[in-house]
């Protein structure tokens, strides 16, 4: 492992010396709000957004990081300026944010933040072997039968890290098949996310995506959502449940690594064809023009390196 | 701070130095399960039942934490005789494992353990000064509007460390009075549970609690019960609401720190006649006789020294 | 208090005479339907539509009134006739129907309508004071954790005097501060509305409001997303939540009285920078202008007259 | 109609005089608890556990009647006394008591008590006549559509004059017969209550009755109980739904005025042979014996004088 | 009756010897997907469509039918050629396809297919007296207290034949009324569908019915949409509750024998003025304009036949 | 096959000839109440039970069987006297009873039975192949993410042959393991049912089963509460949850053909040690004694011939 930097509440550390206390409340409690960002041609995307959504989900959190979204910007365009001779020329990385509330005192106010916070701040590379594959053959999705946290527990805009039940959810499913992706359901029983993506599906050519309500309002699932417009693509917000996913003419899932991952089987049952479809094409190129880059390309040639 | 000794994955560390790495599991997916023990003139109460019910979670989360439960009791009691010397004669403390699935791979399966588990285990100080003078005037309970996460979700009986949603619960609460103790409802309006605690009610004579069927299965709950009867009070365990806890004779929340906390209002309204009642004080007074020591005079000497 | 009259089943009785039957439905089952509807300049403001949903809910409630639309319409406006010199040159006040089923036979057939239905019409001076400072600073609205009455146990479209539930949400919401509005979510945990009146928010330049599949239909809802529309606002009508609030970039109520009242905060958290928005405010200018008064200047003059 | 009298907040008035404002918040917002007390032998039955019930209403309603029980019940009794000779000799009477917040501000602050409450407490002759000859016969027991108020919305427990949702489910029970009863399910579908009545069940000798988790916890429910338990008569609580109600052995409810009414008919379904059964009759013998008052015997008497 | 053939799993035998074992999977496990196409001048209307659906419902049952959709369009063709002779010159007629998963094994494992499917192909006279009459007048909906089988369990839009709680629930509503038309709700009390049908209101001059989430996707329903459109009245889908339903301006059910059948009364109130509404007239015009046929003309004739 | 008899409305018709007609409400319409009782040493085992069971079914249907309970009796017994000669010695059978409502008209009243209903007895050897190995083996109890039909919807004492989502999550269970049994939970999350079967835990050495709220009121259940109570075990009714079953010291099902399947793994976790454990053992030994016949030796018999 090249000797990347981390920053660590004001401090730049190697990666291997990156630790907090186990008395963070990071530990103790999941206390710990987040961001993941990637960059293209090592710019990173969208990152005033990935800003502002992190301070949002502080201000819910009432955690007060002790620095403005400036200087949140700022600290991070200089980790990745810091870390850049550690990619290759072609190399993209991950950026990622994590704040918690801090130490934790046991037996005390678990409400009140009693020290700075603890901001985490990290690049990693951008290792898409796992989901490289299913670009071409897309993955098979399994539907678990635990059910996402719903919104009037803890909403999932919130972007933390209490993701037991994403980690739960997604062996369930990794019992049908070891390579398959969760798509959770909400205790209603309607379609709400892959553990930290989002779920589309195209039905006579219109692409249809839950609303937020009861998932991630990612910023990939936005993205797409652009994409697709810009290519004249109608874009329906609606409840969706595993009926439309078995009887889609497509499905893919949004997440900020793989941008767009097809999905060919879906509880066993094959997904029309059983091949990535051609507006899910289409919006994968749409993406690659987009941000400047083939995403595929850059997918598979891990495949070829690994 | 004394020069306290923490247990992390095999090593005694100082307390100042145990550390995780932030690309623990832990840090990175609230993916902990834990538990709290506290001592009773230096003895571990239960200790074999919490680490029984560790071993609980430790399974359905597959997370293999590569010792039997024997080594896991050796290693515990081991640690708190290196600590000993660090507490007062008459002082108490808590032993805490949190383990986790260890390193987590960034784009990686999230469900594979690729590491040995983080195991830390720790002792800390009895600290009571929190609830001290609840044992004498009683708490103010306050029911927020967010609801605590669903069985379907994650079972609040699989003890984890994914636990934002508490914490928010109990700032709600906060904002009705800034020494309230939380009562959350689950999704139906039911009562479940205080933030790691149960809750109970008198009415009649009789002990009512919630069944374990939307709360944690916490020992001191059991043991409450167990008490109980010894004392020949009935106890029942069935569905409660709001009304039964503003109409109750009596009201109190159970947890490891604190045993017993008596509550005297609840959502502003005054429980009874707003004193903490007779069949609480008999349950605290059981308690202080099973585990040899006066659980009430041990907090409120807290309330001098500090 | 000025000797205003009251409409009382066909008779003009002074207020202070204007009594019922402590055995009418009204007092014994809650069973009364309701409008409110207020002038401005002194005229009554959409009475018609008022009117319209008035019958709507006596026909769901099977109560017959004994009388027309238009003989109610021309009652109301002779009443308000009779009522003018009560009231200061530019003075508005409210025009209030509640409808009872009449009187109630005890251990009889409560849904046999055996008496004239009770008709009480009134006017009351249009006093803003609870609410005229919120203009300029927003209120702070409080989520409680009690949830307003499903569709399938009693519709809130139709309009009744049935409002326990909402006295019990709004003291909830109190404790947290004494001038706090509530704000009530469903059953499932999505936003519903304030006692009597409905919720907006401001999000990208966009009016968002929940649908009325869990909340009343209000008549200045309907105009505020008129006015919206004359300003070329965006409104969506989508499921919100509780985080919606939070973040949200404006956040405003709508009932009868103050037509749209801010609130700056939410559950302690500031929205936004905790000043009055641009949209609100260009609203409430709409709605000025729509009204042929401005509305704010008439709630603040009441400030500095009491 | 006799010349009664009625206890208006401290004054005996004539019945025909008995008036409240129609500004009272009874009036305008539902806001009156209520306890409905009957005599046997003119005696008041249970007054004591009634006026602790309201007393609990009050509580949670927040609303301060200005006199403690022993007050209320004294007011009570003098009331009985008062009104003793309008009743002939073997006649019985209801007590009812309906407790107000007082007079209601429009615009105002509807959780402040502004005024005195209004305290209204009447007498009325026990007609029995709509329920007579379902002694004998059984009534015909039919379950609407809509759903009775779930607890997270208003506790059926806290009782209360809100109650326009039980005069809907019993119009929409009566459309498929004019002298059907209801019995309402709750939100989940399973059985909750006779609009403020109790259902009860008789299967295998057993006598089965939900828990009040979604019901009125009534005076007569326990009373009932009581008197089965004097007959050996196990009594158990448990979840029932309407399966269980077709295929019992017997049905009936409890309320105030009949004590109990048998069913023999549910959603047109003969239940059993359709004949009041067994264990029914020896519970009204029980009651009977209990009160010392022939139950059925004072119903029928009705039916021959009118 | 005539000497029809029916088609099954690919032989054409007489009405009269049309049977299966009792060992099939239909009759066993209500295994059997279906459709239900009619003609209109003898023409299968929509016959692709609906093939295409029986394929979906194939897939998801993991049905193996043996033939593909082309095929299944031929044998279906072809026996309406074959029974062509027993229809009169200006008859229609139901084309019905049920497919089980053929035969049983008591014992066995009921997911495994271990016979050719069953497959069932009949037409049947196109009887529409049951609503002739409705055309003109409009029926009664009624609404029972049981609810729609949610998505989470069984889809609707799988169409299939475990149909036994459409036939509780239309047993339910015609308690009420002999004549009457179920509209069933959701378990979360919103209007779902007619067995078999669905449901739409006018509101304003728009066209309002239940988004698919929770109810069967229509090909009556589609084709009703399309003609709207044609006729440019606004098409909106919507959560609708039965306090529409009771307001609506016109309300009506769609399915395939009937096209459209207008409702005038719901739960015993009057829709409007009771009359079919304009709306529903010009619908029901365009869609026999579309359909080439009078559609009402049709089903009236059979009234002065039989 | 062997030549036996199967009972159809009446008649006494070869196996291969026991065919109902297309048109009958069995196939178009799931409209058939069921039971299956087995032999034991060739006595029907609780038939007396099983037909007033079914009788039940019948009522709630309001299918008109036309013959007395007496009268099945009579013809069962009959039936299987008649069969006698086709099965060896030792060898057992089902008597299995569908009953439909009888032809059904298309276009006509679903409600209305117009014809006699359809009365189907058969017995049919008692393969125990699917289930014989796990006796001593255990099988894989998986959960499926489709949920049971609530009892709003669909009581499921109310034995019926509307049973497509018993197949579909059985279906999704196999997609974990092809020997997978399916354990469904119910909307709300909790443990409901094994197709047609009922579900055991043991915990501390009690055995804890789910209420009938949510899961048929197997007789097989029945019975074996009754055999535990005989040995002294404990038996609890309790809400139960997927948490429950993985930390359970034993799991098993209970239905008609194998009276009692252990499983020893649930989602892929190993339940306790992996072995059948102590108490199951117990009880099957309980079972065999009670019905005088080794019924663990019986089905590994079949393991030997086939």
């Amino acid at each position: 492992m090249k000797n990347r930097k981390v920053y660590i509440s004001g401090d730049l550390v190697p990666d291997s010396e990156a630790k907090i206390s186990i008395y963070d409340s990071a530990v103790l409690l999941g206390d710990t709000v987040t961001e993941s960002t990637r960059t293209f041609n090592y710019k990173p995307f969208k990152l005033i957004e990935h800003v502002d959504r992190l301070y949002k989900s502080l201000k819910l959190t009432r955690i007060d990081p002790g620095m403005t979204k400036d200087e949140m910007i700022e600290v991070s365009e200089n980790l990745l300026a810091v870390n850049k001779e550690t990619y290759g020329d072609n190399e993209d990385c991950w950026l990622v944010h994590n704040i918690s509330r801090g130490l934790s005192i046991t037996g005390g106010n678990p409400t009140l933040q009693v020290s700075k916070a603890t901001i985490m701040i990290y690049t990693q590379p951008m290792i898409l072997l796992p989901w490289a594959k299913f670009y071409k053959e897309g993955c098979h999705a399994v539907t678990p039968s635990s059910r996402v946290i719903p919104s009037q527990s803890l909403d999932p805009r919130l972007k933390n890290r209490s993701r037991l039940f994403y980690t739960l959810g997604e062996m369930e499913a990794k019992l049908v098949d070891p390579d398959a992706q969760s798509i959770m359901l909400d205790i209603h029983g309607n379609v709400a996310e892959n553990k930290g993506g989002n779920i589309f599906i195209v039905r006579d050519g219109k692409l249809i995506t839950p609303t937020t309500a009861n998932c991630l309002e990612g910023l990939t699932r936005a993205t797409t959502i652009e994409v697709a417009k810009s290519l004249n693509i109608e874009v329906i917000e609606a409840v969706i449940q595993p009926y439309d996913l078995s009887t889609a003419d497509e499905l893919f899932m949004t997440s900020t690594p793989y941008s767009i991952m097809p999905a060919t089987k879906y509880n066993g049952l094959t997904i029309a064809d059983g091949k990535v479809g051609p507006i899910t094409k289409k919006l994968l190129q749409g993406w690659s023009d987009r941000v400047g880059l083939d995403i595929v390309k850059q997918a598979e040639d891990q495949l070829h390196i690994h």
